[in-house]
């Protein structure tokens, strides 16, 4: 259940966009250990003047960045975040071919209590 | 205060848009007991390419899914969380009709001092 | 490596919203002590369907009201968070020419081990 926003620049032809969604499922699968079929994702596509990279921490970002905000469970350790930053970046520099330097991930902590998948309830309370 | 971001797939009507706002806005009247006209949303629309949803934890999902992303007071107790997911998937089935499968809501807890509501100040700080 | 999604209603010029990222951008070196190029922002434009503002908390917003989530290390100050509203408000009325009743910030904060600034590492876990 964990829930992504992603935005990128507009312009990818949709199988690049339908292989990050892909590649950030299998890496939850495989880092996360999260369900099958536990995909919550929405990609917001923006124009170059709505859009704004840098290149602070030394990394040789390029328009092809892409920002990934991941909301989870608060219950996630350093090295379970870890593997998962780790495996998002190798598979989506697999498919659709993202550079690692464009690959910037932010992980926000909810409690088990801040979730509802469905039907009103408090599944995981 | 609470500021939501709403995601749903692209191609509703206008009516059907506002009724999403106007129930949201009256589930936290109801549940979160939130101040006259407090009132803080946006939608984002997204062709199919760009949403993703699966269907974990035994929900039946459709394409009108919705994404609630409630960043909210960290002061809110696990009882009002959950009136406030109850009310959200009656009222959003009432008007404009979402299937409870198709309601999903995530809290982000913020603390009082994380908010400025207009003029630069900390008002709850 | 704080990292800024803005909220707005749309039509507003190519330069207007280039103005919120500079103004942004000058308030966080100034408040938070950002290093140089520390700049991850994305803006959505959104239809007036799909925005919802309220003038709750005694503000009279219009319009323009701007929505800014800030996520950012949970190590900041109250008085880093104060400094950073006033910095916003101000540097956002200067440039672009935001009214001070339209600037809405909400802070996020996320563990230094929740950040993943390119590479797939976590650079400051």
């Amino acid at each position: 259940m964990p829930l992504l926003q992603i935005s990128l620049r507009a312009g990818k032809p949709e199988a690049y966009r339908q292989a990050i969604f892909n590649s950030l499922y299998r890496a939850m699968r495989e880092a996360l250990n999260v369900p099958e079929d536990d995909q919550f994702m929405a990609i917001t596509e923006h124009d170059a003047a709505n859009f704004r990279y840098g290149n602070a921490y030394g990394v040789a970002r390029s328009d092809d960045v892409v920002y990934i905000q991941i909301t989870v469970f608060n219950t996630r350790t350093v090295e379970q975040k870890k593997a998962l930053f780790r495996r998002i970046a190798e598979l989506l520099g697999e498919s659709p071919g993202v550079r690692p330097e464009d690959v910037f991930v932010n992980i926000v902590d909810a409690a088990k209590e801040n979730w509802s998948v469905g039907h009103g309830l408090a599944q995981f309370a």
